[in-house]
């Protein structure tokens, strides 16, 4: 019986997915400083216009160019797995599979949108792209995507970070990224900061202030800033996750899933799973969708819909999303990648709608189901992904309780080998969970208590 | 155009092939202390006699059992690539493909063989193995296998990789493997080495003794030794890569390649892909076959084909090979996997017979060619890999200058992302070749001068 099913290069889906063109409800637009809806003219100076353009299209599908198609095929169609060793461990009726995004040059599902943002750039005549990174996983896949199409990279890594994973950072440079430590003395942000605050460890805050500032003020114009997650065209780029794996269920003699899972910090790995399921379900099929968080950064489970900035530094319009407030410094999880105060507005719209049911979970589970994932399907997992993995054997076991034989569909959506240091701490013994207290959430999300609410209307019932 | 070319899991081959069955001049037996060919029951207390057997088959096909088939389908058939990128950014007519090993889940092509190795030895009613590793390559495969398979694994790890590189232990440790640094106090060996020398940074040569030791003295019965590359039932099992290779290229629309390339330490992944199409040689094709070595640590091309040890401390029978002498101490190259004295007997053999063409190149050109292959087909590679890919661009500049389009192999063995120090030195300038003068190799090649001779009878012309 077959484990792995690949799609031939000439079956790879040949657009992406417009969540935005089939939401019940219309996704409410960000908000400048005037409290007015953002044009496009004014995200010019930091976007390239084509990609603003996919930021706001309403389209259900856009083309995916061919040139962009010629880089992907590097890792794409990823295999689609079924984890037959890990039913077999649980003794559960369902049937597992999971989407491998492992495969690509940097590890994580991070490039499917790098090479696209770095693509639209190059076409616009940008020369150059400056981002920031946390752990290093969004730093890397740009750095990569830069480096196949010529453009310069510049990486704004939060400084302990910088000091604390060294390859994450010789992987950009081996692909001529430059990675500099923020805050560095290189913006008036950076500048700042270092004046007040020479030993700070840095923030991603900080570092997005700093890549911004560095991107705006390029007396040439040919910078521009690049973003991993929470934004529409991420959202959009991504889906081809999903889109393959619906070609390869059928290949695998399935229909639709009964259960869709993936990790969720700023939305992309997940959405770029689950999106095109959520048509389904919107088409009114019966499809439990889960994204899944951590219960240190608890966004999705207890937060409200609300409009925040994208940033600490209130750099960014006001998002409509849910968020734990822009000011919320979530615990030391070893999940980086989870660890953010928002949620992208598609995401937060398809949950005010109904249509996904969030899940947090502590990072001992989590570590458990990686640990358990390693000594049977074989890989060894990254943090964020373990929070996908712990999810899915939870609605595994649930399917041996109804005895029922239910198809769970997962996103594996990275390895696990720049990140050993978690595995360590919980082979140790030395695993924290952090459970929020309820005061110190609503002290957090009280930040948001001046701003503008989006609507919260509902329109349907799944 | 397609760049990468699947085979679907019912394509997989389903037998192994046996060089030792087509080599002109029959391989010659390894020697005990006595001089003469040591026996399957001599071996014995450190192998199952199912490998032992292995080990001395003539047979051309060997089946592969399908329980390892069932393993291996995790990663295999890996994926032939066509390197196009590369292909462009040097202006040549050849066309090059390329089998991604790294797609593994330790990253590279030793689970090839660690699982079959593992699964012999829990059907011969073994519970334990015992291995050594160097950077940790192999250590990380054999803990992969025996998480799998439900094998207890003991892996003694050279004290100074141990100390370096954390995370290769991290991951050993993932999969349930206990890595400890050897010179350690838990054998015989370990012990006298500690007690001269107890800041000794270790060798491979006491690690190797450690590792045999702790199995053969398992007063259970149950432990045996795992070794990963020079031995004929593990070139065996890497021949899945060269037979999936065959089919793929024929999906491609090529016939037999011109040329093929491999890196080569102990010979393992060279011949995995070589072996296979070194018998269409022996029929009749005309393909050269270039198995890639350290100017650093050049045993095929400047040591003589010898009889001598396979370790340091002399622990193992003497083995007809190329030798730079068993007490030979490469120098500090990042590609750790390709410091051995020796070469596997059957790549050996083939050499001396005039089979293969090896060359010998310095560091600096291989992380050249590894940077421009991160930089075109995006993979970072593994630094023992870059070997082969500097003899892939070698021979793609050749095909330019002689205008012919050229179909090259190559082996790309595995990812380099837990290896990227390497990177860091070349990127600032700080890395050196380290060609070795002849009279350091008369010195070291001296300590063959009592042993006996194979003989170097060659049979065809090529």
């Amino acid at each position: 019986m077959s484990i792995k099913f690949f799609l031939d290069e000439k079956d790879i889906p040949r657009q992406w997915y417009n969540l935005a063109a089939d939401l019940p409800t219309p996704l409410q637009p960000p908000l400048g400083p005037n409290g007015k809806p953002v044009t496009p003219d004014m995200l010019a100076p930091v976007f390239p216009m084509n990609l603003i353009e996919q930021e706001v299209c309403q389209d259900r599908w856009v083309d995916i160019p061919e040139e962009i198609l010629d880089i992907l095929y590097r890792w794409r169609p990823s295999p689609l797995y079924r984890a037959k060793a890990l039913e077999e461990a649980l003794g559960t009726p369902a049937r597992i599979y999971y989407k491998n995004e492992g495969v690509s040059p940097p590890g994580s599902h991070k490039p499917n949108t790098a090479v696209p943002q770095a693509w639209y750039n190059k076409k616009f005549g940008i020369k150059r792209l400056t981002t920031e990174t946390g752990a290093g996983q969004w730093g890397s896949a740009l750095s990569f995507a830069c480096a196949l199409l010529g453009l310069e990279c510049k990486v704004f890594m939060v400084r302990i970070s910088f000091d604390q994973k060294p390859f994450r950072r010789l992987m950009m440079e081996t692909w001529g990224g430059n990675c500099i430590p923020s805050p560095s003395p290189e913006t008036n942000a950076g500048r700042a900061i270092l004046e007040k605050m020479p030993d700070t460890p840095g923030s991603l805050g900080i570092a997005i202030s700093e890549a911004i500032e560095a991107a705006v003020t390029d007396p040439t114009g040919q910078t521009r800033y690049s973003l991993g997650s929470v934004l529409n065209h991420v959202m959009l780029h991504q889906t081809i996750i999903g889109l393959e794996a619906k070609k390869q269920l059928k290949k695998a003699g399935e229909n639709l899933p009964d259960v869709v899972i993936g990790c969720a910090g700023g939305g992309s790995n997940f959405a770029g799973l689950a999106f095109p399921f959520v048509a389904d379900k919107i088409a009114g099929a019966n499809i439990t969708i889960i994204p899944v968080e951590p219960q240190s950064c608890p966004t999705l489970t207890r937060a409200p819909f609300s409009y925040d900035h994208g940033d600490t530094a209130k750099m960014t319009p006001l998002l409509p999303m849910y968020s734990l407030g822009h000011a919320f410094v979530p615990p030391p999880i070893h999940a980086g990648g989870l660890r953010y105060h928002g949620m992208a507005p598609l995401v937060s719209q398809a949950v005010n709608e109904g249509l996904l049911t969030p899940l947090a979970l502590g990072q001992i589970e989590c570590y458990e189901a990686a640990m358990l994932w390693a000594r049977t399907e074989g890989f060894i997992s990254a943090p964020e992904t373990s929070h996908a993995i712990a999810a899915t054997i939870r609605e595994a076991k649930k399917a041996k309780e109804e005895g029922k034989e239910k198809v769970i569909l997962m996103n594996w959506s990275g390895h696990g080998l720049m990140d050993l240091t978690g595995y360590h701490a919980f082979l140790e013994g030395k695993l924290h969970d952090y459970p929020l207290p309820d005061a110190e959430l609503a002290k957090s999300m009280s930040v948001m208590n001046g701003l503008p609410k989006p609507s919260t209307a509902k329109t349907g019932k799944w």
